[in-house]
């Protein structure tokens, strides 16, 4: 069977879901249920500060089916994330934890060296850290390194829904990469998260693109089925590419053939 | 309940299966069971001939399950095709025709003028017409006007896998057509048959894709979850693309936090 | 010398500018005087009409420098066409035509057929037809065929600045034609047009996006140098690809080295 | 007048070369005439152990006209850097640095938080430190911090010649920097420079693409022409993109022209 293996878990679900940008907590947990998803992050600083829709959110999710992640959004040095880290494990009771340091409010992009930091120091304190990152190869064979359990590279900038613009960046990712690889940031659509599969990454997380679509529920469902296909192209082993057509037969040598309406 | 309507016929499934290139009929078969695919498009040339890989291919098709669209493969000009719609209709019983007419046998692209002219005459003649054409948005328009029951434009060179390399000129023929817009040929992967439902095609054609993937039968079960997926993010209506990042909920305001673990 | 060669003339630049759009015919001959352009498109219609920006543009120019290329613009069919393109003769004394046929005056896409029909008509009547098309690689030849001097497929919707969006079928329409692909409508920015001849275009046409840029004639020039650099570029023979990087010199076997400043 | 300032210099030229990969001294020279660079990096490593191509390297470079750029090419640590840097200091006598620190000599991908520590290193040594470095805007916002001369992110893997892989993140990058953002590494021809410049990075530099052209001295002076390009196409202010066709002007009223040669 295929299955996802993080540090000593294993999940059937290669979607894992964010829970921020919810309307209402009724229809994140409907698309939670289609999403299939195992595995839920959850901001532990807006939790505690009782920010916009994560009143409750905590409650509200059922723990004995979902692997609850936290993350240290918010954080924006390595000793920032280390603290809200600790405050995670003390609220929730898990050692997991996705890991961001985020100097930027505005571009909201990761900071590679603090980062490498904090994975390090939370590594030490045992902690089974997923770094979300840029998406760097030689920082993700850091991270690897210094005892992380994934890593988890943008696809593009948090909520802007723009898709796979870190591509070829990607590919050198998993190519290196012996930790799963979770594609996490700004897919926008289920095609791009079935293409961050065929790549060869382990995983992806989604949160605006659910929360934002229309009708969240059924996007949510979109999702699964598009990183189950993009699982089950990458297991079958793609065609190769031509530069240029390919007929299905061979055509040489093909006589004209009579037409069987019209007398000649 | 959202079906596909081509003519007087609804399908539940959007994935349209070739079947050319298989190495063996079993596994055609089993690639067409798991896929899902209800239409099936047949070398009605090839299998007169007896080509490689269509001897015994109508036979073994179970008509009961699969609307059967014979294709004009192998028609270099509008009377050729002309022809050989006739000797489909003539030897498979059904007037639901591709139509394929490709002058040349090196980049197999069909030819646009050729195309209207035999779409032209072959509705007159009482066929349901389903044209391969160029994603050239007024040819579409064109064959949409003489009758034919969709447009069938490509996404890049048939056999080569290239993917989506005709999205610009694709999301104008999906915006002006009133009849299903079917993309056909050049799909390598599931994810971008998924891209092409969420622009808004109806439906996709695969033959290759599946054909040459290393296990063809999970390959066909990817493009069908890909499709579904395509097709559910279509319903559900995709997030605003943003220029920038967007964080998961406001960090205005936002104090540092205490450390739960450190006192200070 | 490197020199462009259409029907039975040769010229030094692959840059041809249009004349629509501009707010001031000063600044019009300023900007092809920047953009060392030799042909020069206008639409006889818009002249006959006294169309805003169009009033005195014929005086305006200096034939004595410029070949003027006047096109059908506003012609929605073959028949229009002629009907323009003899207008255009009588006007301005020339037989070089650009051909357009632009049935939908929302997408402003050529017409395939029509194109076909027209051009065809035109070489009979002793024109030099230079028609604007879709990037298709079929009618391109069918073009050829009827004694065209050039195609001038689009690579992406006039006035639109998107850029090359059809670079898999320009490539195609390149590398089967014997005479001169123009590539036409929908550059925004030199690099743009210096891709295009770096893929073996002869020459690009070039309108929106000098008459709409902030400095016209800085445009102008700009795009001079991009179309020189690309044809360079195509002339000099391009480095292979690579799918990974590659290091300046063997780095096998290389010991390392004394800090000269540090002693050890 | 239009000048590149970094640290205390101005310079006419925005293309720097390398030096790497030349079959032959004197062909090198050539292309670095007809190139208009003025600044010209060399691997002091690669002099120093007389590696293949770099043999006679300096001496034939005249510095009365070029810049020298001393890089750190064979650096696999910060450690290592900065003793590479101390050594192109004693053996050049300028303080400018390329700083390179490349752990893994497969994909030669530069190391953020090597180069971070690095830069903040030679800095304080009195170097003027222009590092090169993935396309990361938060580490180039850091390099500026410890007062780099200049950032040098990636187009795509040094040597690949794929062009403009990392295009969404380099606009990050130069929207930051209040230092010019230099782009280097991946480029292959002159378009893809003059898409740097467009966007607002300051100059590119060039190596393979030039030593690996067919003609290398054309392929020199046919990026000098697109970095050009580039350059006045940013300074002259795009044309706004268009989601659709634009008209050269309005269509609305036009009435149908009389057709001045056929008498109706």
């Amino acid at each position: 069977m295929d299955l996802l293996r993080i540090a000593d878990q294993t999940f059937d679900s290669r979607l894992m879901l964010g829970t921020g940008k919810y309307t209402d907590l009724d229809v994140m947990r409907a698309a939670l249920e289609a999403s299939g998803a195992q595995i839920v992050t959850v901001s532990i600083r807006r939790v505690e500060l009782g920010a916009a829709g994560h009143v409750g959110l905590l409650e509200s999710l059922d723990l004995s089916r979902y692997t609850l992640l936290p993350n240290t959004a918010g954080a924006r040095s390595a000793d920032e994330a280390v603290r809200l880290a600790r405050l995670a494990r003390a609220v929730t009771g898990t050692a997991w934890l996705k890991l961001e340091v985020i100097p930027d409010p505005h571009h909201l992009l990761p900071d590679p060296v603090g980062t490498l930091e904090a994975a390090r120091r939370l590594v030490n304190e045992g902690f089974t850290v997923l770094p979300y990152m840029p998406p760097d190869p030689v920082l993700a064979a850091q991270l690897e390194a210094v005892g992380c359990a994934t890593v988890m590279p943008l696809a593009s900038p948090i909520g802007s829904g723009r898709g796979l613009l870190t591509r070829a960046q990607l590919e050198l990712v998993v190519e290196r990469s012996r930790i799963p690889v979770v594609v996490d940031a700004g897919l926008g659509v289920p095609s791009e998260a079935a293409a961050c599969l065929e790549l060869g990454a382990s995983a992806v997380l989604v949160n605006t693109a659910i929360a934002e679509a229309r009708d969240p529920v059924r996007m949510a469902a979109a999702f699964r089925a598009g990183v189950e296909a993009g699982r089950a192209a990458f297991l079958a082993g793609r065609m190769a590419l031509r530069p240029h057509a390919s007929a299905s037969s061979p055509l040489a040598g093909v006589p004209t053939l009579p037409d069987p309406e019209v007398p000649v």
